[in-house]
């Protein structure tokens, strides 16, 4: 398996007019292969095989497409060692996480291919003909979830693999019946390049049409723009900052036909921490709050970047512990100079914020773009006042809230942007309070959850990442777990059309033996 | 039951600072009593209410929120004639036209209660914990459906009763668990405040929440434009022009927290006419289309603006029967004044075009905003060509577009804009041309129909009344049927709640009896 540098066109390997270098976070300097900038002529050439791969993609049966998402598992799995170690030399994440990392994209895929088996979505709907109902007779009506078109997918730097070339979203979309247009990071080219050749291999063993995977590497704005501009693309998947996440999303409306677009931008994850608790396991909670924060060097989309709770003593035995623990914690590896600067610049701010007191850092690192974690600390009414004091800050860096009682709790979460993630910490003595609290965290985040930390998110059927804006652009979805797929869906009623017409998932007899409802009765197949 | 004229806000009766009047079409005239306007103040006390209010509706059972919606359907039956009447004065629109779009609201308001009640909306998943999963445990996470937020809806003119104040919308958003705000169409006034009247009626009956539903009548973008901006409305359902849809869609997307829209907008409704069917019984279907196109004058969204057919003497038999339909087909009341002329211009502007042949029109009528139907003819090079003969003329306009050969006719679909109908007219013989033609169409519309014709939306569980931009400004969705109500939809997963915090869809009991997904697999209660 090797990595050349190339621009990834359906099927060819291409040269771009300008070329970029991978850098090893850890030296600042790069590593070799060089890369190939794609460019305006290359999204336009993927989009046109992309819209002449859909008709037969998007119409492939679940079986078929099921088994090319477990044959990009397998293929994924084929590169081995190598491509771990290009994603450490990357990233500057560790081997472990690395390899956990690999493993959830390959459960990922496999899970898509199960959910695609299983015809949930295309969401089967049947309302027979009623020739005899008066004054007029009922038509067969038939409805079915078809794909929406080429998708075009921005990972994340943060999951070179699980939210990168064959990540969720490009998961979610092949389940879907879309092509597929990766416009590659540039945090880490030879990571994406061995999983693009991994996908292009799959879609040659599977006999899938030309097109339906391109790979666009490159470092600059207007390649992702002329991507999302092109007519041919129907949706965009996008996990990444909130500048980035808007920008995209603009272009897409102001197009002859505006799309979708799916971004996951920006979330501080609200940890709520109730007085019985932290009467009972202030310290143990503190410590806990602090291993989640600096995991991975605080570089999580669910990342606990806030904290609110009652005032008093039994906060300050959290927060001391949660100091104490964080102040041993060593500095970490960030993943590219860019989120390093802007770490820092974060932290920075808030260290110079009069209403903010800095109340623990992490030691200073070694080497090139560490994370010095930093945990700070503001009352109610300052963070109500300052909007900026809730701005996402990306890395091992948050701030405790001191309230003066459980109201200014519901007004300091009433005041809230939309989040990934609320979290509740709590014991039974707390669930007075605890209860009222759980609507108004709804209306804010895509996910709520007791006595644990936010970090880590299970790829199955029921999460939800996502939430209101700006955690995403689209509250309604999620971007992790089986719900994703339903992204690149819509849906089309057929009306009266003889059977053998019908597309296969809507015909008498159930080709597909997905669940169906009939005169509004769900049945199994 | 009594029009008063005024702004209902919440519980209470309005006045506002200026007023309006209700226009007979027929006459010109104004009809009494004089309509208040609705302003800003009217705006922000409704969003407050409705804010106030969705912390009660959002989480009421699925049996009480049904109850609400049957109990308006009661209180629309209980206007009695009064409704039938002044509607009539309003819109123009015959007595068994208004009836029969009487039963289908009542219809449509009942269809969503038994929606509500089976609960497949909630889509409740959980994939239960794994305490002893390695290498990490997974936690107990549960998914449902929750409410978007109070939304905001705008009503038609040509359907005063289905698609207005108590219209498909309303029905779906109240369903959902959202408060609702509808802004009063002008052209119906009475009609308007009689069927708001009713549902305050309903929601003081079924103790629903101050603030569930209010009414603002007006005339100015103004008020329009500041429901949609106002910070509490989370959503917006909109029926009308491509321009005022598309107005509404910006003032969304610059807000502070964008929103979706849900906005019903533009579709010339293409029908392809097959060479056997054109042979076999052309005249009839000539007949036929010029019913279709003249019914209500022609005043529908699925109104049939465009045939597409092989050229020859089988499509002038169906062309001459469509033109001798049309040329007796009586002049017909429109709606309103500002319709009948943006219909004039639009019939006068094909016309003028040199490309165009104007084929039939009906006899002029006598009095005021009479419709004239219209037939006009051209190439398939000349509506290639020139974009401003597939723009849609609200009305009995139409025209024929005469292709070569079965490819131009490919040529002709794939140029075509998103569109809310497409429909094929064929016998068996043409079916080798038939079968590839749908998954073109499929791509460009929400519903396919088969030796029918477009006008006549069945409010079903299967209809997709909606389609690709700019037939609405969201592919994903559709505004007539039981899919309707996902569109003020989000899901919210929970982890790791006791079964006692936990929202009553997700406990363990199930005590909704809603179809549930655990672990992957889709079972019934």
């Amino acid at each position: 398996m090797e990595i050349t540098g190339a621009i990834l066109v359906g099927s060819a390997d291409r040269v771009g007019e300008a070329g970029f270098a991978a850098v090893d976070p850890a030296t600042g300097r790069n590593i070799g292969p060089d890369f190939h900038e794609a460019g305006a002529a290359d999204v336009a050439d993927a989009a046109a095989l992309a819209d002449g791969a859909f008709a037969i993609f998007s119409e492939t049966a679940p079986e078929a497409r099921a088994l090319f998402l477990e044959t990009i598992a397998e293929e994924i799995a084929a590169i081995g060692d190598a491509l771990i170690e290009r994603a450490m030399r990357e990233s500057g994440l560790p081997r472990a996480r690395l390899e956990g990392e690999r493993g959830r994209t390959i459960g990922q895929l496999r899970l898509f291919a199960s959910v695609v088996r299983e015809g949930g979505w295309l969401d089967v709907t049947i309302d027979p003909a009623q020739p005899d109902r008066a004054p007029l007779p009922r038509p067969d009506l038939r409805r079915r979830n078809v794909a929406l078109g080429p998708v075009a997918v921005f990972g994340a730097s943060n999951f070179p693999l699980a939210f990168s070339v064959a990540g969720g979203d490009t998961a979610s979309a092949f389940a879907a019946g879309c092509p597929v247009i990766v416009k590659g990071h540039p945090a880490h080219p030879g990571t994406g390049e061995l999983v693009a050749r991994a996908i292009r291999r799959a879609a040659e063993r599977c006999g899938m049409p030309e097109g339906v995977f391109s790979y666009l590497p490159g470092t600059t704005n207007e390649l992702g723009a002329a991507l999302v501009a092109d007519p041919r693309v129907k949706a965009v998947g996008f996990t990444g900052s909130r500048g980035g996440g808007l920008a995209l999303v603009r272009i897409a409306s102001e197009r002859a036909e505006p799309i979708p677009v799916y971004a996951e931008m920006s979330s501080i994850n609200p940890v709520v921490l109730f007085p019985a608790a932290a009467k009972a396991r202030g310290a143990a909670l503190g410590e806990a709050y602090a291993a989640s924060l600096t995991m991975g060097a605080g570089q999580f989309c669910t990342n606990p970047g806030l904290v609110i709770a009652l005032d008093g003593s039994d906060l300050d035995a959290f927060v001391g512990a949660a100091a104490a623990t964080l102040g041993q914690s060593p500095a970490q590896q960030m993943l590219t100079p860019a989120i390093h600067s802007a770490f820092g610049r974060g932290v920075d701010a808030l260290r110079a914020n009069d209403a903010v007191e800095t109340v623990a850092r992490g030691p200073a690192g070694e080497g090139e773009n560490q994370a010095q974690a930093a945990l700070f600390g503001t009352d109610a009414a300052a963070f109500a006042r300052d909007p900026a004091l809730g701005d996402e800050v990306f890395g091992s860096s948050s701030i405790v809230v001191r309230a003066a009682d459980p109201a200014e709790i519901a007004q300091l979460v009433g005041g809230l942007e939309g989040q990934l993630t609320a979290t509740l910490l709590f014991d039974e003595a707390d669930e007075e309070l605890v209860a009222p609290l759980i609507p108004l965290l709804a209306r804010k985040a895509g996910r709520i959850l007791a006595n644990g930390w936010p970090t880590g998110v299970e790829v199955c059927h029921a999460m939800v990442h996502g939430g209101p804006f700006p955690a995403t652009s689209d509250s309604r979805t999620t971007s992790v777990g089986a719900l994703a797929i339903m992204r690149f869906l819509r849906p089309v009623c057929y009306q009266n059309l003889p059977d053998h017409l019908l597309p296969a998932a809507l015909r008498q007899d159930n080709p597909y033996g997905a669940p169906r409802r009939v005169d509004g009765v769900l049945t199994l197949a």
